[in-house]
């Protein structure tokens, strides 16, 4: 049994504490020390501490249970669920300042996310979905948009250092000749939780890592919205594409992405 | 006498019981009149009342004072001290959900921005600057970014479709390829008030109007970074470009824009 409502429970409560303990090294992240991975790539004891604390609770928890963290590896389990874990999702705006960064957890198995959380302690929002159970933000149920044209909306991109970075170029541009609007916070799990909200229409980036965007794609898939089949599995080990969006506006979105990847 | 100590301290007091306001339409925003003044521009009963209620404030304290607002127009003063208001920068966003949203004051006499406050209620930070007064965020003094390159850092740009949107393409491909990462959260206002608190490198957009730009800019200056020389009250009849950033990015972010928009 996979006790879904239990882990979907669990999944929301370590979420809110986890982001009780960020917001505290967010507010004093003038101590904060920050180490560079890479190339606009950004990690702090704040992102590795988290992770821990979240660690922790699922071993008491879930002692069964596999682990992926963005910061500390993989952990195998034996009950064939597995937790993947961003203990903080925009560490660039945290490290920076900007209040746009939410704690991450998504729930795996079968090769498939389970259950997403994702929470903004910023504003106090709790995003949440479970597989076939709807999706809710702070407990009221959660719609994608419907009914909106690309042109009266807007669309969040994403992209790193991982690819080509200049590939979201062709992309804004596409958007804004189909006249959309674009974000881009900094932030890709909060965006497909904004998605998922009826916020932006859609998402698009061309490789995030399991841990950015499982919880997100569910949570879109659950609130109506349109996301790509994918093996969580094979995202966990490789990260992958990402497009999602509203039904009025997938389509589109998957041929601005394809067009813009292929060059 | 400008009395700018007073009409500082009212501007704060003023943006904060507005940001009051409008943070309760936002909390029942299924209930709010949205209309469309033209491609992507919309305009909210909250954007109409937030600003009422600012200018009945300004016509109590400070009646021989001129006014121009987004949504009400301008109504002329005898004092030589302008107040410009934009009641939510980022009404996109706010008719959306989406918690970046800012109530916007800035005051102008001999054509310069005296006083600028920028009041984020989401996360309850006032951003507030006064002419050779030096910037401060919730009353701490607050300084822009120093020795922070492009490569390490990231830039917001707007635009909007009151020039052509095409022409913010070439400034990301550009700033893509300083290395540099950038962000768009469709308010400029709380973009440049993050340039000011040194959590974003740089703002470019070619055009912005009055109430979105001046506060936002004598704030970045008061706080160390670098702006262009406009004349405040042509920037109240026309709008125009905004360019500011750190002193270790301005020369470069100006070659940037200055390419892009000649295009």
């Amino acid at each position: 049994m996979l006790q879904l409502s239990e882990r979907k429970e669990f999944a929301v409560m370590t979420c809110q504490e986890a982001g009780k303990v960020a917001a505290e090294y967010f507010a004093n992240r003038d101590a904060l020390l920050v180490d560079q991975k890479g190339a606009q790539d950004w990690v702090s004891e704040a992102d590795r501490n988290v992770e821990t604390f979240i660690r922790d609770k699922i071993r008491d928890a879930w002692p069964e249970d596999g682990v992926f963290g963005e910061e500390h590896g993989a952990s195998k389990g034996t009950s064939g669920f597995d937790w993947v874990i961003d203990p903080i999702d925009g560490t660039t705006n945290f490290v920076n300042g900007i209040p746009a960064w939410t704690i991450v957890l998504a729930g795996v198995s079968n090769a498939q996310t389970q259950i997403g959380v994702i929470h903004d302690p910023n504003v106090d929002e709790s995003y949440v979905a479970v597989r076939g159970g709807g999706a809710t933000l702070n407990n009221a149920p959660m719609r994608v948009a419907s009914g909106v044209a690309l042109e009266e909306g807007t669309v969040a991109v994403g992209y790193s250092n991982r690819i080509e970075a200049r590939h979201v170029v062709p992309i804004i541009a596409d958007l804004i000749e189909h006249g959309a609007m674009f974000h881009r916070n900094a932030s890709g799990a909060l965006s497909l939780a904004y998605v998922a909200a009826g916020r932006l229409l859609g998402y698009v980036e061309e490789h995030m890592n399991a841990w950015d965007c499982l919880a997100g794609q569910l949570m879109i898939a659950e609130a109506g919205g349109r996301i790509e089949d994918q093996d969580a599995d094979a995202m966990i080990r490789n990260g992958g594409r990402v497009i999602a969006g509203t039904p009025d506006v997938f389509d589109t979105l998957r041929e601005i992405a394809e067009r813009a990847w292929k060059t």
